[in-house]
């Protein structure tokens, strides 16, 4: 079977090397890579000093309705935290700053006091208080957010889920597992594999990102396309309103039909509703086998019909379908360390597959039988099985590398879009059209705008839109805003895919939501919220 | 492997076939069988008529607040539905009677309307003038629903969505799928089916039901351990509000991060909070094989352990792993033609399992090997796989055909029950110990109560306990209720996992709801539908 994938490639593959079999084990351990390597490449490696928000955003004032804090209510929460690492404040100003800033130092927050409770109690007696006070206060994670979402913009209290940490149960049978929210996702998934188990979520973030924060934000990420949402995967959510009442949202089970299911308007609503202390998943068995391929493709269509076959005959066992355009890959050659060409032949496309599965032969066979059907049918011009767990590693790191190599070209201009599958690559020629007529892109590189490029996650409609640019400034800022945008909705999509709102695209909401489904928001905000002190300033277009 | 199967086996199966590969199309054909079987057997024979639910529940007093329908609504609807066939009045007594009781012939209401708009923009028209007039409404699907909650109780006006039937857009890369309300279930999976694609859910109603019912009844059924609930496989809804608005709540993107899901609050709110006009939903390939194999197991613990071990080994594959006692056979084996015992001895429990993927020799493989495995280690007691379509919709039978011999044993209260898996069973070994201890479930079937029977989803922890009795009474009515709530949520479960609230479990909310959610709920309500004309006296304990 696998020589005839050989004979089958239209082309000689420079790094194409026979697919033999490899013990799951190895292929299990090829897979990581991924943990922040963005994050470490967008740290400025010069660190100045990062401007206050509330000085970038002047028209962001701060709302008068909130009580300025005084000793008297950090006595308050000193009585009701038990940990003594619980209650950080302006006399310790460094450790306050990490909570104060972003990891990519873009937002900072101008907080005095943060706090750390270790129980759905303690937040509870926190935020009755903060409510009856009228303190504004924002819920804070891992703090691996994109968008400004965890950081305060003027004085909110910070209240951090970093010793809420517990795992609280899991059921072999079921695969449920409860955790508390700041149990940080690599945690979790290391410590259900000892078990044979899986998060049904990864993500780059995952050495430093909570669960309450992956589902407040409702994180994607890499398994997406596999185990589907956090809105199918979690089960049950507890959470303290902002009055301090504890809820049990639903119950560990897999099937619960009483009443509206109101802890899925809390996945994905990012603080604003209330605080996540707890959260049970329906975790899947891990897969037993791996496997990594990288296919050249000529075009756009064919990357669609590619993985429209994958979707056919890898079927259940596809777990990733990530593409490329070989702008992308030009980047990362020129800045990823031991990047490499992985054909003789550019395409103007590159596609990752992987697979997961329970058997490797059985994976493996498929995989081969798919291939030759692409690569028979000139569906995809070249392809490449990864061999060992490095091979597979250097496999994602193509894909994984971009991010970082768009960083190191100076300005970088970064959207997570959602856009319907077959109009997905229109956005970024759409954006080519309008920058090289504009005058800002030019073939021979001498424009402000360097390269326009596309990734992404295919099999979940994902587009990664980057410009790289020389530099920042207002007339490049007007040019590519809001007409991204425009095209985005123009197409039927979404201004966020994955990274949420924030403080970044709240402005920009009316581009994927009617005024009638904004205003239907602040009612729900109000439901829970009446006084509105949960993460303020963000989430919503106009948030006074 | 096959013939090792059979060696592996503790005792002769009577039934055991040597498992011959069967080409996908046979075995893909031997499915079927379920569609309203229970119905059929549940429709009384002797047609008598059907009590008033306002009659059989005097509490359920109609609310002044509703007008009265007069001559002039009914020429107002008149003038905004398109089709002929649009308005059914009480001129034509027969029609509107079909939508005045449900198929069960338990519930029956007093509306002299039916309303069936051909488009969002005609529904809309309706309910803002219901609004307006604070004209009471129910929302009606298929009316295949178990629990009466798309049956009026009064006189309310029947918003069918019938003539709602369009297939409106299918993307064949993405496989999204967006559809009208109306579609019924089998006829979009049989559109489907054609390109590839299939529904992501399977019920016995799919004949009837109707895809908006289904996401408002947020229905579970025989996929859902495969591909998840409605909350995650549903991506958009076009809904029409109690004022008239027409909302696209999301869009049919696989991911959207812009906010609340609101769609969410719409799966599963019967029809509370508006109409669903249109759904987009994400479709799965469809299987080219599929496998049916029933084990006789001797504990519960013993069907746990199978359910695990099937989840390692069958993984990806596995669709459904339903579970049966013995007491349940019994009466299939008494009232269902044709029904015979599949091994020469008897187990307490016994398992269904199916497994569906796109390689029918790797799934025979990796179905073999488990067998293997749970017979060598002497987990099951004996195993028989489907050698043909006819067997496996036979094995189907054994399962599904439980219903249908309850209701022909003479009185039968039925509970849709959501337990965690460890502790499914004992819920059916309780309620024998409360029956038993209080003298009407006698061994020698002497006393009021002859059967006492569990089986179910136990993939998805969904527990249907039946008690056949020689008759209903108070009494027996009594010692059932509200004991078999009580000890469902003395075990963290739910008191319905997939047939919804509507009127039968209204009153019970309380046993899986705390206050404070039931508080929130009734807040959700008021944002949505604050005249409260949507589908009164329902969902809500004091639903006034």
């Amino acid at each position: 079977m696998r020589s005839a994938l050989l004979r089958c490639s239209r082309r000689r593959a420079s790094a194409l090397i026979p697919n033999t079999v490899v013990p799951a084990a190895h292929v299990a351990r090829a897979l990581p890579v991924r943990r922040m390597a963005t994050a470490t490449a967008e740290v400025p490696q010069n660190k100045k000093t990062v401007p206050f928000t509330a000085d970038r955003y002047p028209n962001l004032e701060r709302d008068s309705r909130y009580k300025q804090l005084d000793a008297e209510d950090v006595a308050y929460f000193k009585s009701v935290i038990s940990s003594p690492a619980g209650v950080i404040t302006a006399d310790n100003p460094e450790e306050l700053d990490s909570f104060n800033e972003d990891w990519m130092r873009k937002y900072k927050g101008r907080s005095t006091l943060v706090l750390r409770p270790k129980t759905s109690a303690e937040v509870s007696a926190i935020l009755r208080y903060c409510n009856e006070k009228s303190l504004a206060v924002v819920p804070q994670g891992g703090n691996t957010g994109l968008v400004g979402g965890s950081i305060p913009v003027h004085d909110e209290i910070v209240l951090s889920t970093q010793l809420l940490n517990q795992i609280r149960h899991f059921d072999e049978v079921s695969g449920i597992l409860t955790a508390e929210a700041g149990c940080v996702l690599e945690v979790l998934d290391n410590w259900l594999a000892e078990k044979g188990y899986m998060m049904p979520l990864d993500l780059g973030a995952k050495g430093s990102c909570q669960i309450g924060g992956n589902v407040a934000a409702n994180a994607g990420g890499l398994r997406l396309l596999r185990y589907g949402s956090l809105h199918g995967t979690v089960l049950s959510l507890e959470v303290v309103l902002a009055d301090g009442t504890i809820m049990e949202l639903g119950k560990p089970l897999r099937k619960d039909n009483t009443g509206y299911d109101l802890k899925q308007l809390f996945i994905g609503s990012e603080g604003t509703l209330g605080l996540i202390t707890s959260v049970s998943i329906l975790t899947p068995r891990r897969s037993k086998a791996v496997n990594v391929a990288v296919l050249g493709v000529e075009s756009f269509e064919a990357v669609q019909e590619t993985f429209k076959r994958a979707k056919g005959d890898l079927s259940e066992i596809l777990s990733a379908f990530e593409f490329f355009d070989r702008q992308s890959f030009n980047l990362v050659l020129r800045h990823v360390q031991g990047a490499r060409e992985p054909f003789d032949t550019q395409t103007p496309f590159y596609v990752l597959i992987e697979t997961s599965g329970s058997n490797k032969d059985h994976d493996d066979e498929k995989l081969a039988t798919f291939l030759e059907s692409v690569l028979g049918d000139e569906v995809v011009a070249d392809g490449v099985l990864a061999q060992d767990s490095t091979q597979a590693a250097a496999f994602w790191r193509m894909r994984e590398g971009i991010p970082e190599a768009c960083q190191t070209e100076g300005g970088n201009y970064k959207y997570d879009l959602s856009v319907p599958v077959p109009q997905l690559y229109s956005i970024v020629e759409k954006m080519r059209e309008k920058l090289g007529s504009g005058g800002q892109y030019k073939e021979d590189g001498s424009g402000p705008v360097k390269n326009i490029i596309g990734f992404g996650h295919m099999g979940d409609g994902n587009l990664h839109l980057n410009i790289t640019t020389s530099g920042y400034s207002e007339q490049l800022d007007k040019a590519i805003e809001p007409y991204v945008y425009e095209i985005v909705e123009e197409n039927a999509g979404s201004i966020s895919a994955e990274h949420g709102l924030g403080l970044m695209k709240a402005p920009y909401l009316s581009y994927s939501k009617s005024n009638e489904m904004i205003e239907s928001m602040k009612r729900i905000k109000n439901v829970f919220d009446p006084k509105g002190i949960l993460n303020p300033y963000k989430y919503f277009p106009t948030s006074k």
